[in-house]
C-alpha cells in the first residue's frame, strides 16, 4: 500500500531531507570515535545517577512514578533558574520550560514559531540536528559564514539590507550557537552579539540561541545573549547534555511568558518526571556551580591533548583554530573531500563527522570535518588523530 | 511584545483551543482523586526501578547515559515484540517505533499524517489528551457516539455513506480506543472491529488504535484492531503506562515500515536512554506476561470495589456500565451539568473528571464524569463515591 496520499503537502516536502542521523554511519568494532559530541565517559555522574534514583524513590515512594506531582521533579526549574540567575539570566518560573534535552527544545520552538512560509537564518556551518528539525518544518533556510570571531554579522546585516531593498523575505527567527559552536568551536564576540540584538530589534526577528556549551569554557566564560536581551527576542536554549550527560535528556527554553505558552502547547505532558526527579536530586547534592568548575578544567585539558596532537601528526594542508570552550574542533582541508574520505578512515579505524553535514546548501564543507576531543580517552585521542593524519 | 506575528496560521489556530491539562483542576490537600488515571500506589515498581538502575549501571558504566548505543536501551524493542508476539500481533524491527509514551505516539502520528486539511474521526467521548494533540493540528474533528459495544459503527457508515453522496471530505485517520475505552471503559465487539476494518478499506482511511488498556482485562482479552490488520491500515499504540508506571513515559507504535519511518523522522533522537536501559532491565526480570496477571486481578477488585460503593451510595439519576477491564467507569447524570458541580465537589473533598472535557463539540457530555478506579485506596475510594452521591 502506497501511504504517501495521507501524508500533508508540508510533510512530504519535509520526507525529501536526508533521514534523521544520516550522519551517523555505522562504526567497525574499535573504531575511535572522535565523531562522537558525548562527555568523556569519566565524568559522567553514573552511579550518582543510580544513588539519586535511590534517594528519589526513598523520599517520594510511588509518586515521581506517576504523570506529575513529584516533589523533586517540581524543584528542578528552580536549580535551573539558580544557575540561570548565576549567569546573569534573570528567569522566573513563566519564562521557563523544561525539555527532553535541546533536541525536543528546538522542536517545540520549530514547531510554534517555523511553518514552509518562514525563512529561518542559520550559522554556516551550524548543528546537523538543528538543521534536520528545521527542515522538517520548512526548506526555507539561509545560512551565513562563521569566523574566528563567530557569526559574520557583517555578512548577516548586508544580506538583511538587501533583502529588505528587494522586497525579499526577512528571516523570522535567527538560530545562533554563540559560545563554542557546534561544530566550529568558535564563540561570537561581545562586539557581534551586541549588534545581533540590535539588527534583530531593527529586522524584527527573534533569536534562539543555542547554549548548550555556554557553560564549558577554557577562559573568561562569554556572557549569554539573553543576558543582554532588553527586548524579549532571545529564546535561550540550554541543556544537561554536555555538563552532566545526554541520556538523561533534560534541557530548558528561556523565553517570554507568551512563547513558553506557545511551545508548551506543543510539549503537553512530554516532560519525564522519574527522569527530571531523579535530576534534581543529583543536583541538590552535586550543584551545577561546582561541577562547572571541574569539567572546564578536564575539557580544557582535553582540547589541548588534541591541539597538541594536531600539531605533532597533521600536514600542512589542515588547519583550524583553537576553541576557547566546548567539545570540538573543525578541521580544513584544502582540496579534500571528507564525504567521500570517511568509509576510508572508518576502515582504517577512526571516525569523524564530515563538514557537509553542517550545512544546509548542497556541497558546502565538503573541505572540512568536525572532531570531538570530549569523549575518547588520551590515547586513543593521540592514534585517531594519527591515523586521519595519514590519510590526509 | 506582542509575538502573535511570528505564530504560523497554523499555531495561532491551535492557540484558540483550551490550554494542555485545562482538565485538570488545582486539588485542595487531601482530596480524594477519583480523577486520576494512575496505576494504584501499590502496583508502581518504584524500588524494583532502582534495582534496575542500579543493575543498568554496574552492567554498562556510563553507555546508557549517551545518546544511543547502550545494549539494554536496544533490548527494549525485542522484549516489546515478544509480548505484541503474544498478543498475536506479529511485527518486526522496522514495525516499531519506542516512543515517550503514547503521548508522544500520538503526537507523532498525529505531526506525520494531519494538517489543517485532514478530517479525524474520533469517538464521542475520547480521551481528553488526544483531542488535545488533534486541536494542535486541526480543528476538523468529528465524533461519533459510543455504547455498550463501544464505537457505534452504524452510525460511522451511515455518515461516511453521507459524506461519499454528498462530497463531503472523508476522515483520514479514525482514532480509536478499542478496548476498555478512556473515558467510557467500553470495549468495541468482534463483529464491529470487523466492520471497522471492512470500512477502512472501502472509504480509505487508516485507523490508530490507542491500546493504552489492552492489557488490563479482567475476562478474556479482547483481540487488538492491530492483529486482525491484514491491509496494513491499522497503527497500533501500546504504553507502560497503565501496565509499569506513566512516569518512565515509555510507549510505542507499531505500523507499516513506511509510515514508522515518517513517524521517526519527527522523532528525532527524543528517546530517553537511562530509562529506557533501566526498563529494559526491569522487564527482563519480571516479565510483562507475568505483571498483566497480577494487574488483571487487582484492578477486577478495584472495579468491583467501586461499583459496590456506586450501587450502594448512588441515586436513581445517575447511571453506569460495567467495565470488563482498564481503569474507568463513567457515569452519566440525568439533568446534571458536571463542569459547573466540579468545584463543590473539591470542596466537598472528591474530585473527577468533568464530561466535557472528552469531546470535540462543545457543551457535549455535560451531564456525565469520569471516576477512576485504579489509584485511590479501597476505602478513600468509598468515601469519594459517598461524598459524591451526596451532591448528585
Amino acid at each position: 500500500m502506497d501511504y504517501t496520499r495521507f501524508l500533508p503537502a508540508a510533510v512530504q516536502a519535509a520526507l525529501r531531507f536526508d533521514p534523521p542521523g544520516a550522519w551517523i554511519p555505522e562504526l567497525p568494532p574499535g573504531c575511535i570515535r572522535l565523531s562522537a559530541g558525548y562527555p568523556a565517559a569519566e565524568l559522567v555522574p553514573a552511579q550518582q545517577m543510580v544513588q539519586a534514583t535511590a534517594n528519589l524513590v526513598n523520599s517520594e515512594y510511588d509518586l515521581p512514578f506517576h504523570y506529575a506531582g513529584s516533589p523533586a521533579a517540581m524543584a528542578l526549574p528552580n536549580l535551573i533558574l539558580q544557575r540561570l540567575m548565576e549567569r546573569q539570566i534573570q528567569a522566573a518560573a513563566d519564562n521557563l520550560l523544561i525539555t527532553a534535552g535541546s533536541c525536543q527544545a528546538l522542536d517545540l520552538v520549530a514547531h510554534a514559531l517555523i511553518d514552509g512560509t518562514t525563512t529561518v537564518a542559520v550559522e554556516g556551518p551550524t548543528y546537523m540536528e538543528a538543521l534536520e528539525i528545521f527542515h522538517n518544518y520548512t526548506d526555507r533556510v539561509v545560512s551565513y559564514p562563521v569566523d574566528g570571531e563567530g557569526l559574520q554579522v557583517d555578512a548577516f546585516e548586508e544580506d538583511l539590507i538587501r533583502r529588505r531593498a528587494g522586497n525579499q523575505p526577512i528571516p523570522g527567527l535567527l538560530y545562533t550557537i554563540p559560545s563554542f559552536q557546534n561544530p566550529t568551536g568558535t564563540t561570537v564576540s561581545l562586539d557581534r552579539r551586541r549588534r545581533l540584538l540590535d539588527l534583530a530589534q531593527e529586522y524584527d526577528f527573534l533569536i534562539l540561541e543555542d547554549d548548550a556549551y555556554g557553560e564549558l569554557s577554557f577562559a573568561k566564560p562569554p556572557i549569554p545573549l539573553k543576558a543582554m536581551d532588553d527586548s524579549g527576542r532571545v529564546i535561550h536554549l540550554g541543556s544537561l547534555s554536555k555538563v552532566v550527560a545526554p541520556g538523561l535528556r533534560i534541557g530548558w527554553i528561556v523565553a517570554s511568558p507568551k512563547l513558553v505558552e506557545a511551545f508548551s502547547w506543543f510539549k503537553k505532558d512530554l516532560g519525564h518526571p522519574v527522569t527530571e526527579g531523579a535530576v534534581a536530586k543529583y543536583l541538590e547534592s552535586e550543584p551545577l556551580s561546582a561541577r562547572v568548575l571541574t569539567l572546564r578544567e578536564a575539557y580544557r585539558k582535553r582540547r589541548d591533548h588534541m591541539l597538541q596532537a594536531l600539531r605533532r601528526y597533521m600536514p600542512d594542508r589542515v588547519s583550524w583554530r583553537t576553541p576557547d570552550g566546548g567539545f570540538f574542533i573543525w578541521l580544513e582541508v584544502e582540496n579534500a573531500d571528507t564525504k567521500a574520505l570517511l568509509p576510508r578512515s572508518l576502515a582504517t579505524g577512526v571516525a569523524y563527522v564530515p563538514g557537509t553535514y553542517f550545512y544546509h546548501e548542497p556541497g558546502q564543507g565538503a573541505n572540512a570535518l568536525r572532531l570531538s576531543f570530549s569523549h575518547v580517552d588520551f590515547q586513543s585521542m593521540e592514534k585517531g588523530v594519527e591515523l586521519l593524519a595519514g590519510l590526509l
